[in-house]
């Protein structure tokens, strides 16, 4: 095996970590909420600091790996996806963060009645983080596929839930501050999703050459 | 001058464009609000695939640049660098967008009295945006270091308001949806400010060579 392919290797396994650890973060955000427990946001929390090292990680080595070898085209699409990918991924880090922050003020108080399962918008939400990036260390353009398709779903769950916040902000001025925290949950889930999808379609533009990132975009501009 | 560095000046000229065309989208998305006018919301729905187009743009001027120049240390910070930005000005982009749909919802209701000015705060976000991309261009890091005070404004004028809303919402639940017009678009604004601050300190690390991006993970590896 040659040292170039060995360091995509370890580059891989970085982001991989770095995956693994956001999708625990992602699903532990969640559990402290749907839980009640104190234990899982402050893993969350500790995590936090891991997820950046990784991401510093994973930037140095690809621009190491970009001076030192020059990588043809394939390659570098490659390279330069896996510096992209690095940022989404730390900011999802981030997001499973800012759930946890309205988790523990949201724990302590009565729960809301609601139609939308944190648990099953969770869920979702983590397996499209370890599908993308499945795809991108597979460079499969049709399983990046998949997570596109997700995406629509939660946007629908976090609409659902969000309506049915409003009318209790409405019937209930008590539940306020409660419906907001839930309301903003569900945007933190959704934008962790949206980075998601944005991996997606970095694969899908990495491994066609097409770039599905501005559909309208080209639409207009051709 | 070398062929290079005319190439590097014109991913700098594409960068500023993009730059331009987001603050300006920010701009009106907020004027569109406080001045109730639907042209300035629908300029900014027009502008998005424009700054789609040119983060492409910038993609592919970079990638090239890199396959074909391999580019010394300082240089490929720079060049790798405006990868990263680039995604970050198309997100603003995406912001600017997010506040001219609740804008377009929120202009026909009578206004909710509050104690923060939409129109300081898009000063304060626009302001953020032009600086972090000067300080990238002029590879300016003292520049980049006055984004990050102006976050710190920005988080305020958040808390204000969004304080002031949930004691609205309480008090009278008509105000529910607006209200939460306002919060949502005042998140978007500090959504903008992070992902200028997050600019600024790709601009400080490329310059010093120091990582700025997370202290807290520098301060818990070392």
């Amino acid at each position: 095996m040659r040292p170039f392919e060995e360091e995509l290797n370890s580059l891989n396994d970085i982001l991989r970590e770095m995956g693994g650890l956001v999708a625990q973060s992602i699903h532990r955000s969640v559990l402290s909420l749907v839980e009640k427990n104190e234990d899982y946001a402050h893993q969350v929390l500790r995590d936090e600091s891991r997820i950046n090292a990784l991401e510093i990680q994973v930037d140095d080595l690809a621009t190491t790996l970009i001076v030192r070898e020059s990588p043809v085209a394939g390659d570098m699409r490659f390279v330069v996806g896996a510096i992209k990918i690095n940022t989404d991924l730390e900011r999802m880090g981030d997001m499973a963060v800012g759930i946890v922050e309205r988790s523990l003020a949201a724990m302590r108080q009565p729960e809301l009645p609601m139609d939308v399962s944190f648990t099953e918008m969770g869920n979702l939400v983590e397996s499209m983080v370890l599908t993308c990036l499945d795809a991108f260390v597979q460079r499969d353009a049709k399983l990046a596929r998949t997570v596109l398709t997700s995406d629509d779903a939660v946007d629908k769950l976090r609409n659902t839930l969000t309506r049915q916040m409003v009318d209790l902000m409405k019937q209930d001025p008590a539940s306020v501050e409660r419906a907001l925290d839930y309301i903003l949950i569900a945007r933190r889930l959704e934008r962790i999703a949206d980075h998601a999808t944005n991996v997606a379609e970095d694969v899908i533009f990495m491994v066609k050459g097409i770039d599905v990132r501005h559909r309208q975009a080209d639409a207009a501009q051709v």
